[in-house]
């Protein structure tokens, strides 16, 4: 039974080309109650699922829901090929034995996320396996040089004098052909992926196919809210991680970027969150409070709530209670800076002895090196608001209670 | 036993790369008696050989003549696949039974010109046909995007935003990977393949291999003395046809395109074909003479000697005799005209009653339309040396005989 939110599915999505044919492909697929092949390809040689790639698996997850067929597409075939031409690790020849083992690894991590029941585990060696020159060569004389050469990477390349192999040119056909081989009505993958999903559209219009619709998800920024989310840039959520690190790792991140987490990597409704960005900006809401419930979701997604209960338990003991000393100074907030109803952290950090100088206390705040209850401060000009009882570590060592 | 004649395998040569990698291999095969393996590649598609085709054949066969190993290689695997990008016939698909036929029809030709017993016919198919997409991706991995679009008419097409198919760029590695197939010391072919020739010293160097020398000879110039020969334009003489055929197409080119064939596809010594030009240019030797003698060369080249005595009495019987009427006026040169030694034709034209001015009687030379003893004049300026006793015809029907 088919039933598709289409809401639901647009969520977090960059683009959908073209959006009419997806909507018209959504329909016919309730009204003839057949389900849609959804693909999407993973890479044979990376099997450490991370949080970035949650944002595509969740997308797979909502097509599922609705009743669709999701292919997790392995492209092991061309993972056996090496590519001297290019640097990077990720194209190394891999043995039928490691791409095997991959995918085993694989299987363990996506089914956190994936329905297992309603997921196609398929490898591209299969049908690419067995094509003979012939076909390779019919293949080829389905798509043209110049516009191989407007993809983004070989336009820069190609002009900077930097050499393309021709084997290069190879790869997205084969990953279009893919989708020819599966008859995909569908194929989402990273926004880094439009070029090639659009050959496979190309190449199912020169096959007599429908073509497919193409849906690009965002490269999910890491921890460090700079870079993508990488294993190589240990800026990453591992979906292997226990409870407690996952939970320790989405606590640090900071205010904006929870926010971009929410909307890509939770089901937490629109409305709740647009109601949190609204009691932070009021002062109703504490940003802790709101990371935490971020903390919890993914934990859930990853583990379960039963573990994420756990979790921020296991995070309240030690980084809030248990690695805060037994004794600690106490500060109590003067009754005429309480007038207010505020009092601006730097100057806190003064008046209770942990800077010297609204500067230093500033540099301190810049630096990341101040905590409220576990939690590292983002912003130079946060405020503490009246009522409170919070600790205050500044660095490794030094901790102040403020009352106030 | 291998005993090489270098200037004889350089005549009539574009361009040997490199020339000393060239002279080297010579000396090695001949030091070590072991023979060079010299390839040229046939489109499987044009099986009608004529005498432009005879250039690159009488190369090989000098080669042949020496001792050496020559690969008369039919590219059947890639004529096998139709290309819908390219609007030459010669693409058009090829089934395996055509492939077979159309090598028929070429043995049947070729060993006219090439030694039947020192020659080794193959079929890319044989290895091309055996390679899996993972070994065509390995290919592929070997040469680049950039050198490929160097090519001249890939680079005219791509600025032009004419489409190139991906299946283009893999022709020039399919012909390069023969190379490699085939362990080739030498290829041979016209200067239109000098690129794709190179492509196979590049793989051969890929592949671990010496790479092989390159020889392009020249495109032959048709019997119209401005296209390249070729079955289409009609400007050409075919390996098939009958000695008096070829005797009389012969006999119709120019006097310039004459020496270009002495030298590209006639053995007659070089120190011959100059005592011809010494003699044409001080009035010693008749053109005609010259040019009986380069038909009777190139039909002995497709028939034999005999047949070419046959083809010239026939040629004489009916162009210089039969064709013309019983009854012909004659002019006789008045004494005065005489007393020169010569007489410039068109004068005679206008004497003898066949132009009514110096002035025709150019138009009508410089339209080709005048004729001495069957043979078309070349030039405006022509004159008749005497003693002279001979038959000029005006377009079809009008003859005068000269005497003087």
């Amino acid at each position: 039974m088919i039933k598709n939110d289409i809401e639901l599915l647009k969520r977090g999505v960059e683009e959908i080309i073209p959006v009419d044919e997806f909507e018209k492909k959504l329909a016919k697929s309730e009204k003839e109650n057949r389900p849609l092949v959804v693909k999407a390809g993973f890479d044979p040689t990376a099997p450490d699922i991370h949080l970035g790639h949650a944002v595509l698996l969740r997308k797979m997850r909502h097509f599922q829901q609705m009743g669709h067929t999701v292919v997790f597409l392995i492209g092991d075939f061309t993972g056996m090929i090496g590519d001297p031409s290019m640097r990077s690790v990720t194209r190394k020849a891999l043995t039928r034995e490691e791409v095997l083992e991959n995918a085993e690894t694989y299987k363990r991590q996506v089914f956190k996320i994936l329905d297992r029941e309603k997921t196609k585990v398929a490898f591209n060696s299969e049908w690419c396996g067995a094509m003979t020159f012939t076909d390779v060569l019919s293949l080829t004389a389905k798509y043209n040089v110049a516009r191989m050469l407007e993809r983004d990477d070989f336009d820069k390349r190609y002009k900077g004098g930097v050499p393309i192999t021709i084997l290069e040119f190879l790869y997205p056909l084969v990953q279009g052909y893919d989708s020819v081989a599966l008859k995909a009505d569908i194929e989402l993958g990273g926004t880094d992926q439009k070029f090639n999903l659009l050959v496979g559209r190309d190449l199912q219009r020169e096959y007599g196919q429908e073509p497919q619709v193409i849906m690009t998800v965002p490269l999910l920024v890491g921890l460090d809210g700079v870079q993508k989310m990488s294993k190589s840039l240990h800026n990453y959520v591992g979906i292997n991680e226990s409870p407690r690190e996952i939970f320790g790792k989405v606590m640090s991140i900071s205010d904006g970027l929870m926010f971009l987490y929410f909307d890509l990597v939770t089901d937490v409704p629109k409305r709740e969150i647009e109601a949190f960005q609204k009691g932070m900006a009021d002062g109703s809401v504490h940003p802790r409070d709101v990371k935490v419930r971020l903390a919890k979701e993914i934990c859930s997604m990853f583990h379960d709530p039963a573990a994420a209960d756990g979790a921020e338990a296991e995070f309240n003991r030690i980084f809030v209670k248990k690695d805060t000393p037994d004794e600690i100074p106490e500060y109590a907030v003067p009754g005429e800076e309480k007038e207010s109803g505020k009092i601006w952290l730097a100057k806190a950090m003064v008046l209770a002895g942990l800077a010297g100088s609204n500067g230093e206390a500033r540099r301190l705040l810049k630096g990341g090196g101040v905590y409220i209850d576990g939690v590292r401060v983002e912003s130079e000009d946060y405020e503490i608001t009246f009522p409170a009882d919070l600790v205050v570590k500044v660095g490794k060592r030094r901790f102040v209670r403020i009352i106030g």
